[in-house]
């Protein structure tokens, strides 16, 4: 096929696959809560039930992964054992107890005309999820979109389709068993990235993307989506240190922030010492003790001849690595424009003892997660009690920060009246 | 200048512009709800100050609408007089009395990890406005946006340019005296329509754009927007009689509905008679009467012979007229399909005395808006009691329906910690 047949192919597919999503997201809509954590707890056991075959297309996904000399940590992404197989039907049987946001009530009120308004949640309608190498987000991704009361259009990485399309089997089988549409939860059936860009430009079709993956993948979906997209591009999480801090508080949230899992997007990336810290010594000690690179501005490389140069790229840089870059800032303010400048508006940190400072920290920064005395790796919806998460949003529209069942509702405005005209 | 010279300048002043307001919406959100509200009710002192000029500028684009032969609607629209600047001023002083939204709890929350979580509603940053002719728009949309902490950025129709420009340096005044930055509110001083082009591709720049006029407008912008867009392109509105609708009031809705003021975007365009209502023809008696023009389908046709031909097309326009279409369904399942098929996604009603159908249709119709026994003519922020409206959204993210002030916010989450580290 040449380029054209392609991209007319796929807009084709994506658009059946978005008229059937529509029609299943109508019935999802008035799915009561227990037909659908039927589905997915269905699901689940047909997970464990299929085993075998879900390990045997993962062989034929890492078999030829290894001939295409994929990197070990793809490998490892990719890879499923019988207990990562356990981890994903466990993962599930999570998502269907979790509460059902659809049908809450947001808020009523009566104004003086006489209607009594209120505002009630509802689901989005289809969401697209574009995804890289782990097979477990088939599984996560649809269950939460259906737990939400919304269809699914699952485009999972080539790299896995075998994988993919083992669980999604799954899936189907929990849905058909709970007596909902197949076509609530559907895998792209093929590995075309022109499929990507169909979904990107279904305007109508498919109410919002998220993707989940790496940076190129984010980067691609955003600049080319048509459609709205819930993702973040990156993770520049700082934590600021302030003069009236805590030293030893100081040290165990830098070292954890930055060491627990450096790979994390809430793993901080950035430490700003201001410069009436008493013992930058002990933040710059602690870190490089705990293994991680120091690269200080000169001020910290002062301090410490193990700290190497930074350089003016390392401001903006994600490492998620055992990498830090390190400044000192003249005071809070300081902090706050480094922060505005450099941040990727993910979460950021004060460490202080100061309640002034910290609250001029936690309203003046506009990230999508601000702390007080905490570690960013808390950035999760699974540690922000959300149960789950779709991926966390530096989106400033819709819903921000870990994004979980409520994030995939919207709402509707019903007004009753009785008999009520407009003057 | 040509073509490609033309847009680069308008890019280059948007951005220009774009990154002022970025400052000043950095001013806005640590802005005290009475700062904001004394520039809002500066600007109208200034306005009523200024009555002489104001008055003045808009004789100029009244003389060359005329000139260039604008219809006689779109000079209404145009015209100021002595009341209807008044009412400005009264309507901006309205916008000053609302409650800020900026700082309010949405929620909060204690995870076992021992964190004190809280949502927090802030500013959404920077508000782009595209507008036609009425004047009235610069003082309502740059005061509900900086009300809510926004800066905003206002592109009015060329028809409208001297009085918009006499409008916005009274909001200016407003925001001098209150000690707010200028570029809080920022008027695109350029007629060229290229400067809309700009403001549509101004991701990182604009936050979101909001159009405001008629349907050539709107299309365009959703269509060549890269920001976000928050409209409604059609109010195709239906009302549904069914057949346990009490007559009278059925009548009184319906007429209310279409005719109390034809050409909002909540009038009625469709109307649906339930085969089992046991009155149909007073419905079209009542409309026809308030002189209506009835387009019906056969089975309406054959009800009363001043009812004429509806074809395929009307069941998919909006008139903004005194023309109704109606058709006659045979359920309550034949109505929820004509609307899921043929509707807007904007304001939808449903007339009846039986709670059980009520359910059914409100729970059903996936509009921003539905009603049980009221006139979708309430489809109206001041109505709906937010005091006033940017814009109602058919879109199903962030907001939907009337929109005002807590549309034009977000929210961080905020973490507080006591050295809270993540094991």
């Amino acid at each position: 096929m040449n380029e054209q047949s392609r991209i007319d192919a796929s807009e084709a597919l994506i658009a059946d696959m978005g008229r059937r999503a529509r029609a299943a997201a109508a019935v999802l809509a008035q799915t009561p809560t227990e037909a659908k954590a039927r589905a997915i707890c269905g699901a689940a056991a047909a997970l464990r039930k299929a085993e075998a075959s879900v390990l045997n297309a993962n062989a034929l996904d890492m078999a030829r992964g290894e001939g295409n000399g994929l990197t070990p940590a793809l490998l490892d992404r990719l890879k499923l054992d019988s207990d990562r197989v356990e981890t994903i039907a466990r993962a599930l049987e999570a998502v269907a107890a979790l509460p059902d946001p659809v049908g809450a009530l947001i808020d009523e009120s009566r104004p003086p005309n006489g209607l009594k308004l209120s505002r009630v949640r509802i689901p989005l309608g289809v969401i697209g999820i574009v995804y890289e190498s782990r097979p477990n987000v088939t599984a996560d991704a649809g269950a939460l979109c259906l737990m939400a009361g919304n269809a699914a259009i699952l485009r999972g990485g080539s790299e896995a389709v075998e994988s993919n399309q083992a669980i999604h089997r799954c899936l189907v089988a929990g849905l058909e068993e709970a007596g909902l549409p197949a076509d609530a939860i559907q895998l792209v059936p093929t590995t075309d990235r022109a499929a990507v860009g169909a979904m990107l430009r279904a305007s109508g079709l498919i109410d919002i993307v998220v993707p989940r993956g790496g940076k190129g993948l984010v980067a691609r979906v955003q600049e080319e989506a048509r459609v709205p997209v819930l993702a973040h591009l990156d993770g520049i999480c700082h934590s600021y240190v302030h003069s009236a801090a805590d030293p030893d508080m100081a040290v165990a949230i830098a070292v954890n922030a930055k060491m627990r899992c450096p790979g994390i997007c809430g793993a901080m990336e950035t430490l700003l010492i201001d410069r009436g810290f008493a013992e930058p010594e002990g933040l710059v000690d602690g870190l490089v003790e705990a293994g991680c690179e120091v690269r200080g501005d000169a001020a910290i490389r002062a301090l410490d001849d193990r700290v190497v140069t930074a350089t003016d790229t390392d401001w903006d840089t994600e490492y998620l690595e055992p990498i830090v870059s390190v400044a000192m800032v003249d005071d809070i303010d300081a902090a706050l424009a480094h922060i505005a400048r450099h941040g990727s508006g993910h979460t950021d940190a004060i460490i202080t003892d100061d309640a002034d400072a910290a609250a001029t920290f936690l309203n003046a920064v506009d990230s999508a997660i601000v702390m007080h005395n905490a570690s960013s790796q808390f950035a999760d919806g699974g540690e922000f009690g959300l149960g789950a998460e779709i991926g966390i949003s530096t989106g400033r529209l819709h819903a921000r920060g870990p994004v979980a069942l409520e994030g995939l509702t919207t709402y509707k405005w019903i007004a009753r009246g009785e008999g009520t005209t407009r003057p």
